[in-house]
């Protein structure tokens, strides 16, 4: 089966995409985060949206959450790996499995963060953003999670079961809980590089922590962020700076992919990325329709 | 004074820009319609604006009005004639009056009609679109006035008061009220021209409705819409075919001068308008600091 429209993200530019695809009657799939958007959870408040004065961001996340369940639109909590472009369709590796879509709306916002020195030379050899993917490559081999959310910490979990070692590297405060055999460690990663045949992680102690420089060697260096960088995650995706290129019916460079809220550029507003999803989702289906 | 920004239209793009630019500290005057949007309002549910579920048109544009009320921004409902580019600020006619901006955020829609044959060449030559800002130039005269909406009436009264005759067409059904003196006549405007040293306002009978064809001369012929033209608003305001041309920041081809939903073309969605108006308010703000 293939979907007319795989939307990816769960903010407020993947709901509205999601709700405008629902009113035009598309077969869509919605892949995200159960939770919504974690930057508009953690605003304290939102006082510019239009409709909803005064509101938390808590409560707005919620208001979104609720009308994709009034409206019957699930959320297939997954990572999306790859979104490859072939002719006519997208190919989208999701977890494990691989669908197929005929458009691709994208938002996935910007916390992707900038790559590790090293970090785009090795991918795909040594370095990888999904455990769950991957492991099988990696069976009876020592590798490294950095993770940049607790959500992660199934992944170092997942992999335990079947690497000889994993060493966990958390980039976020509070308690961690992992299986015993799962080392934790401390430090900041500042590049990642091959060295005798692994691959080297170089960690440097946080601003203001005690410690020394330090690395340590793996088959693969797992660094699972909130989002991948667009063009990491789409091969051939044009951007501008460090955002994906549109225009102003949110089409980027590959026919049938379109792209909508922060990752465009800014404002980071959530108005905007609302704004961009409703047109992205217009857009894809007049696409589809014309294919017809 | 001179405004930072004035924006024009309280519909969803109008609101959104007004709720940033108070964010953002900034002088501004919203004019427009005290009563928001009338599309929004005629629509019966809108299943599609992100945070609001399947909200009626009516509670919907409600919803718009209280929150500005909350923020204690105040509209003014007076027509703008005309926006004229100066050396660094606009100037704009608001009913009689003249106020100053720095900046100008246009949002007025698409509810301003095909031009009539004819109308475009006697613009400002007797054809007006305010009644109000040029009544003192027909005293003793007649005139005539086609209101689009029962809101003219009170500009087709006020004219009563100095003009020796005025004569009134209504573009929408149900009972008009105005003094005795002005004449009430039912037809279809299909164009304007010049005839023996004035007006001639040529009219059909509506479709399906008895009559013939007929013509009405008087010294000026007042078109009164919801809204004007944008490019007739507005001198050297470039279009794109019927829609004011803007890049993604929302800039117009004129420094300063900024346009935000309906206007700027398809989709005509509320969502896509409420984020334009957010993003025209912050481009709006982000020139007005780079000229500090």
């Amino acid at each position: 089966m293939r979907y007319d429209i795989a939307i990816i993200g769960t903010g407020p530019a993947g709901v509205s995409a999601a709700l405008t695809a629902k009113n035009r009657n598309k077969n869509f799939l919605l892949i995200g985060s159960r939770s919504g958007s974690e930057k508009i959870r953690k605003t304290h408040m939102v006082l510019n949206y239009p409709g909803l004065p005064d509101v938390s961001g808590e409560a707005l996340n919620q208001a979104f959450l609720d009308q994709l369940q009034d409206a019957g639109i699930g959320i297939t909590d997954k990572r999306v790996a790859n979104v490859y472009a072939m002719d006519g369709y997208f190919t989208l590796q999701v977890d494990r499995d691989f669908i197929e879509a005929s458009t691709v709306i994208l938002t996935t916002g910007t916390s992707f963060g900038r790559p590790l020195p090293g970090e785009n030379e090795n991918l795909g050899r040594g370095v990888s953003y999904c455990a769950t993917c991957d492991a099988p490559l990696y069976k009876g081999k020592e590798t490294v999670v950095v993770g940049y959310s607790p959500k992660e910490e199934a992944e170092a979990a997942f992999l335990s079961e079947t690497c000889s070692k994993v060493t966990y590297i958390p980039m976020y405060k509070g308690k961690v809980r992992l299986p015993e055999s799962v080392e934790v460690i401390s430090g900041r990663p500042v590049s990642v590089e091959k060295a005798d045949g692994k691959m080297r992680l170089n960690l440097a102690p946080f601003a203001g922590a005690e410690g020394e420089e330090r690395h340590i060697d793996a088959s693969c260096i797992f660094l699972l962020r909130e989002s991948v960088a667009p063009d990491k995650l789409v091969p051939g995706l044009q951007l501008d700076g460090n955002h994906v290129k549109t225009d102003r019916s949110m089409a980027t460079n590959l026919p049938g992919l379109f792209a909508a809220g922060d990752l465009t550029g800014l404002p980071y507003q959530i108005s905007k990325a609302a704004g961009e999803g409703n047109i992205a989702a217009i857009s894809a289906a007049q696409y589809l329709d014309k294919r017809k």
